[in-house]
């Protein structure tokens, strides 16, 4: 098979560096070029230490890079930047041919005024937004499949969409009592060097932040609303524990009349019985279980109240919540075999 | 002020040597007699070497005490060996002035048959517990005054009791839409060589347990039902965090009609205007803004949701949720400033 | 190529874990017997949560295991009970054909005296430990890939003597001037339900322990005896760092009459230059290069002394100093690429 | 007794709010000026959620200070700046009366060429630097209660100093063999948001840095080398460890002829035998024995080898190790009990 060129934009992110750990042990790629803005012309290993052993490309400014030898980028920028530097990628002819998997929520949003009203301007490039699939690979694969730009999930909203996306299509939770209490690693921040991410802030502590109005309210909602055909609202309470990575969200929500537990765990095994990625627990499900890799694990519990629900899901916020399931849509659309480049054991301890 | 004259039992473990630790500052308190059956004969700082450089008594059998030189005895014992050693202390006549403190579950419910349903088995001591008073300080602290029993409230309860039950006294809140989403650190689980407790278990990683079916669910329910004047059922989550220290309850509830936020606000604020160790912050509430101290910090926010009500509590699981509301609770009832031993700024980083 | 079939005994500790990660990547390995007498009858998911999407034999005992239809076991037990198992498994007639990879301390010693001295009791098995060929790869290769029984070096002993003996062999530094001052993860003390292994015990400290006296020191100066072909006694610290994994060996040394620091690094170059997994490093080595992968990174640096040199040695205890190394030994006996199992990226953050 | 009315220079970093947390406490201090040019008019617990409950003054810049109403400044400044900023207020006749605490390194060097050698510029204010005292609290008490300025040591200082001064001045240990490797939390790189400090690069993670050079090897030399008589380098490393607090540094050194080890032990009993804060200790000491405190527990084994001594010395970097001698020393000079304020027992766990 031809190895698939692979670009990553944003390639010194700790998303980008994730990108690189996945696509180095995947046989169908190659990792054609690195591309950062602020640190061209490093060697990547300059900035991370533990890359000192791999071969790879010297970063390079995105004018450097010529696009018609690529098949796929990746962008892993901030929001606002990523609109911006696709379409000017897009507005060339010879780059027509290019798959675009985005990390960034530039592209999430089906209509151009939620991206507005959640991220607090308008849209640069809603033409391309117009265009660009949901990238939940297990719920979307065969818009995926046809795309030419995916739009990657929110990290916490992957952890709570795979659960509550088959549950709402089969009517068996009620649509406007759903709360998400979410906890990620600190990785989700980014490699920013502000005060509130450093060690000792992060260390020894754990908070709730941005509760009731988090960015990722809007994309859940959009999500939610699709799979339930009907305007469904949540409450979403981000929190950060001092690890690096992973994200558990545990879900609480009403089973609808006549239907029980059982119903909910036999709905999700069945919706995700092929898959390979997404498994229904019977343990409780901890960060340790999916720390590394692309699965998703979820776990199904009655609650106190007769009729309460309370599901856990676990993922990997940097590999499932983000640059794994890059990978996995990049297969889809290579028509890959879905596993390649993610069958990663968890390391433990 | 003639000095109280203390015994610890139990002194061996994380709460007992945090009662240390807190007796310790206390001007009006000598530490007479530490007790534990297992560690008897020993000195603690063979046990804790944090603590060598204290003046400690040697550990003792609980046969070796004379408890008609004591004043109040703290129980840091496992439930169910609490209620029978108390039974025996009791049972001298020479024992009656003793006041009693104890930090396990086993006085602290008012029927019998709710301790049997969330402990499995018959209490033995039922005549001692139904004298119990419930000691969550501030809101008892009349009947806490007078007690002879104090059965301190469990870690997680303390954390939601707090914000909620002035909220239902006061009819602000649906009652039947209460959920409380804990992350506990790992201290809580005590000194027990278990597997599951190994620190390669537990750092990196996060989980919920007893979903759903945590015993600290009846002690809350038992309270909030008093404070609302109806029967309450919750939904509750226990997490553990990868810190020795420290909860953080989420707390999602729904505003009464014609209830606004401001209302949960103020309502807090008013019920714990003049508490020292409760706090209603206009910031996110961290584990770091209260570890190692006696205070408990809530903070309200509307959810995303038009009705919804969003809680955040912090406080010390060995502190203001164990050893810390115990002494808070001595000093009521030997009528001393209730801070005493308690004035503590957390240290940070 | 026909699959080389694995039997793993002691699978369910860390060690055994680690090799399973490793094994299960391996595209020549059947991993045919997982033996565990304590935990005989379970499936290692029911152990360790993470592994429950992968599909692993049974737990068995040892004597349900036919070694005939097994090409190479590997012994993740503890020391005196190693002995013990692989003379009985020896002393069968059937088994004559099967390659040992030990993890253990007992076959370590080329002098049954040494392993008295150091571990308090006669050996069990003292012929089989006169054949063993002690496992330290990029030294004794050649060895390797014609013994039978192969014991793999500790975890500290990897980490110092990989810079030590090759400028020992060119007498670069002087013989009786050594000091290591090791950090190791916690992981280190394997999955045992200790007291002092608590989460709360090591988190957030820091400590030395077995100073002067750890029992690793023996087979340090075992083999950098045989490599400087003379006595050498060495100072070694131990300390416990709050991490899971991951070894920095600082090792201080001096330089002989008329050499260069230079003269170190370029010895250190030339010596591995042809190796995969130990690398001359020209930045600060830290854990997060090396933990979860086969890779041992060196540092050399002078002192503030004019003739001192410091060199910092890093990997990952449980992989390149034990399972690891212990893959990487199995490839170099049956002849396969020695990366084979273990081109892992290391994951970051 | 008049409370000593206290100002404190950059009281927005870690050593700022360590020295709150420990005057807050202290009976005899009045917090009379916080002073913060960055962060002037704010209140400190905007900086710091966990200071909310505590009355402090709000920050002020330097010039909005009147130092006639102070009694003693504290100053928490970067190297350098602090020279400039004493230089000015010392210019001003009505600022004679005024005691300086500086934890600075500006005024540690006896020798201003020193200064120069180890920070690479001309020191500012050479004539403050030559009135200075050394602030080593049990080694210079006597001339620290006279002195106008105080130079408090680095945090990894106090921690070889304080073992090696009784032992060289007694002349027990060679003075040209001393090796010093220190591990320190993430504090003691300040607040600071830089890359390298951000949780999820130290979380798992341990290094050596600035190895064979850095800094605090200028102010160990200058203080053995006066208690010994002779000039005497030392090898130092510094590593970093993913802890927020504590130091422990191993200390390898050599027996001179004819001293045995118990003569080391019994040199360190001796020495302070009478200090409070100091203790030679029975057992391993760890991190957790002292965070929080301004004890410094010192531990004497002997090596592997004949004449070996390996010492381990741990503190509290941000309070012995800084703002906790820093408040001894203000009690040595305003002649207060040296425990006030620092009579805290650890937290632990």
């Amino acid at each position: 098979m031809k190895k698939i060129r692979v670009a990553i934009i944003g390639a010194s992110g700790y998303t980008g560096i994730e990108l690189i750990r996945l696509l180095n042990n995947h046989p169908h790629v190659q990792i054609s070029q690195l591309i950062g803005n602020n640190t061209a012309d490093s060697q990547l290993d300059e900035l991370y230490n533990h890359l000192y052993n791999f071969n790879l490309p010297k970063l390079k400014k995105l004018e450097q890079v010529n696009f018609a030898e690529i098949d796929v980028v990746f962008g892993c920028l901030p929001h606002t930047v990523s609109q911006a530097i696709f379409k000017k990628i897009l507005s060339d002819q010879n780059n027509q041919h290019l798959k675009i998997i985005d990390l960034s929520a530039d592209f999430r949003f089906e209509n151009p005024l939620d991206y507005t009203r959640w991220y607090g301007h308008e849209h640069l490039a809603s033409e391309i937004q117009q265009k660009a699939i949901y990238g939940l690979s297990e719920i979307n694969r065969d818009k995926i499949r046809k795309a030419q730009i995916i739009a990657c999930p929110g990290c916490y909203p992957t952890s709570a969409l795979l659960p509550l996306i088959p549950l709402l299509k089969n009517q068996l939770i009620e649509n406007n009592n759903i709360i998400i209490d979410s906890k990620s690693g600190s990785s989700g921040a980014g490699r920013n060097a502000k005060t509130s991410n450093l060690f000792c802030e992060i260390n020894n502590s754990f908070k709730a932040y941005s509760i009731g109005k988090h960015r990722h309210i809007g994309e859940i909602q959009q999500e939610l609303s699709k799979a339930s055909d009907s305007e469904i609202k949540v409450d979403f309470t981000p929190h950060l524990l001092p690890v690096n990575r992973g994200i558990i969200s545990t879900i609480y929500t009403k089973l609808n009349l006549n239907i029980a537990i059982q119903d909910i765990k036999n709905c999700l095994l069945t919706a995700y019985n092929d898959e390979y990625f997404v498994k229904v627990a019977d343990h409780e499900v901890a960060l340790s279980d999916v720390v590394g890799t692309n699965f998703c694990l979820l776990a199904v519990n009655s609650g106190n109240n007769n009729n309460s629900v309370i599901i856990t899901s676990a993922l990997d916020n940097l590999c499932k919540g983000a640059s794994g399931q890059a990978v996995q849509n990049m297969n889809i659309i290579f028509d890959c075999d879905e596993k390649l480049g993610l069958e990663i054991m968890p390391i433990f301890p």
